[in-house]
């Protein structure tokens, strides 16, 4: 077969052990934060109609969805994100969950953008969402739950950047801007954070903004400060615990996508220089537009790759690599394999997670084998062990080695 | 939108909470059992090339696979199984991996299969393979795993059929028919455990076998023995600690993939009856077939779904359910808020799960949240609590309250 056809498409990637050590453990630990915090799991199909995906995320987002007629001529398309599947599901089944209903959800979206560094056609989403809760306690909670799992992964930095879709109508319609043009202003905004202010000035004329009209919203900007409900959602996270070293009012921050109608959220980190590693914030209207019930709803994705690049480029989790094995049992000989077998059985009755070598190849392939896995101990029963009735135990990390019986071996690999 | 629309396609699936609280307890079992024998995880993406996946399964497998060109016209598909994948991983990046090689993916797969009960269009696998092994000892603990995970999994009572296709074949071959036919034959005889004997034959003749031909190899079939290989997996396997409580060598099992070269195995289970719950084998060919190094493999799939029905209809996880967090800190009233917020962070310092309700209904619609979310208690506090800086603990299981201090609610709620 054409070697080409041997390495993933352009933008999708396979996983082997050594990334999905880092890539696991941050899952179980953002796991682990969600449901303490009582949010629930769900899951969706990675394929839906595409009635269900189209005209939700604005008309760029669209041609980014793989569509497709399946077999049975329907047409279908790839999760692009996870938060209309959700909405989908609160219309079905709206009778059946607790509300507020507080989900949780990482799984792959597919979306057919160029690829580049740090963006990729199949990626995978952490989401966190309440449903069904106009209180801004529900914001304050979502804040609550990336600061506790930025600090469980022990990030030594990161800003939580807060803002309001209503508070950027208000000043977009104080400098007198067309309502109908707000969200194509509201887009351009959001790029403030990749290119000048120049740029976005000249990207504003050329949706027809006058200069007067952007003068006065670039000072309306500069002063502009959070509206009633955004103030409450910050003295509740404080009073949760969000120190307000880890968050800040910034009027210029947009977000893309549509569908926002409140507070908005994402979260930046100065190191290294990648983009922002959350982004969500209330989305009141959603759920209803989908034909389900009236569900006010806030929530935020957290970037599981972007997560896993400040992970590595501060050795944050230099343990993620230790292997799942105490130790490699080897195989003198194809006559001393039952020996071998012996312990192993043995070893395993006593919990200890070990593995024994699959096949008969000389000892130094198989302590390079241990060696490549970075297992601690390699244990060896030769014929003078089996006349003895002991093990070698040999400590790949020092290279020293010493012979001792079963109970010893236990207690060693046991400590 | 229209309502049929938000239920999803057929055979693909949501998962609420409560159906996923056995499904991740089960893959987490997996997880521990697979890394315990020194299993590695691997994930491949969703989407392939169509030439990785096809012509791989045998011809009416192909028709099932979902195919469509992506937006730049190239042919792709969806993940048929998690073989074919890791095997072209394996040809990608053999010069990386340790080997033996051993891996375990839990992975979605498509098929766009007729749904029936028990059958989906969308479902997960979960595969262990060793690559680069020839030893009978890797076929053995591919058993030994399959034993180790259903007893982790507390399944009352299970039979792994094994088998060979080495045996098969040599009973055909003596049943004086066609070499070329014996693929075609083999696909026949693994119906037998869903159609009856009659209809095989019938089958078989279809086929073009001759009635003498069928006679033989059913002569064949009933006195088969296993061969040298065979048997010493058993051997190893029964050293490994897999007791013949939980084995049998079955010659009609045939197994229904083209691409098997040795041994052969399923595990079934008598209650309730569904088919195999493993069906895995050895398969010698197939990685070089992909142009990848010669690397001969062994696996097995487990499917979640038959797994959890077994564990559904023996109600073996009945802790599964329990939720994930201890207590839910209800709202008194709007004015109260911030002594319900206090408690809410000082009781998560505390390392305590709990979730404060995201709003100010009545405390009757907070207490029946709680209930439905299982959640043991509900704390209140109201005036009177304020006033003596206390907390009153709602017990939701047997309905009795007491009002304590701070300190006595953690000890409560920490025991």
């Amino acid at each position: 077969m054409d070697k080409r056809l041997l390495i993933p498409l352009k933008g999708f990637r396979d996983f082997l052990p050594d990334q999905l050590a880092i890539r696991n453990r941050v899952k179980a630990t953002l796991t682990e934060v969600f449901t303490s915090f009582g949010f629930q799991p769900l899951e969706t199909p990675d394929l839906e109609y595409q009635q269900v995906l189209l005209g939700k995320y604005g008309p760029d987002a669209d041609k980014l969805v793989y569509t497709f007629n399946d077999k049975g001529g329907r047409p279908v398309g790839m999760r692009y994100d996870l938060t209309v599947p959700t909405a989908r599901v609160a219309a079905a089944y709206s009778h059946l969950l607790p509300t507020p209903f507080k989900r949780y959800q990482i799984q792959r979206v597919w979306r057919a953008d160029k690829p580049q560094l740090g963006r990729y056609r199949e990626f995978e989403q952490c989401d966190i969402d309440i449903l069904n809760s106009t209180s801004p306690l529900a914001d304050a909670e979502i804040i609550a739950i990336i600061h506790a799992s930025l600090l469980a992964l022990k990030f030594p930095q990161f800003t939580i950047r807060l803002n309001s879709r209503s508070i950027l109508l208000s000043l977009i319609e104080a400098a007198s801007i067309d309502k109908s043009q707000a969200l194509s202003v509201i887009s351009s905004i959001d790029k403030l954070d990749k290119k000048s202010k120049d740029e976005v000035c000249l990207e504003l004329s050329e949706k027809g903004i006058t200069t007067e009209q952007t003068e006065k919203l670039f000072t309306y900007l500069s002063s502009a400060k959070p509206d009633v409900y955004l103030q409450q959602v910050i003295d509740y996270a404080q009073k949760l615990g969000v120190s307000s070293d880890y968050y800040q009012f910034d009027p210029s921050l947009a977000r893309g996508l549509d569908y926002y109608t409140g507070p908005i959220f994402e979260t930046v980190v100065t190191s290294p220089k990648i983009g922002s590693v959350t982004g969500g914030g209330r989305y009141d209207q959603l759920i209803s537009s989908l034909g389900g019930p009236d569900w006010p709803a806030v929530g935020t994705t957290i970037g599981l790759d972007r997560l896993c690049d400040v992970i590595t480029a501060h050795n944050l989790m230099s343990d993620a690599f230790r292997p799942s094995t105490v130790a490699l049992i080897t195989v003198f000989s194809a006559d001393l394999l039952d020996a071998s077998l012996r312990l192993t059985h043995e070893l395993r009755t006593h919990h200890l997670p070990v593995e024994i070598f699959l096949g008969t190849q000389p000892l130094q392939k198989q302590l390079k084998f241990a060696d490549k896995k970075r297992i601690p101990y390699a244990l060896i029963v030769g014929p003078d062990e089996v006349k003895s009735n002991q093990i070698t135990v040999k400590n790949l990390t020092d290279g020293t080695q010493q012979t001792l019986s079963l109970d010893a071996v236990v207690s060693l690999l046991k400590s």
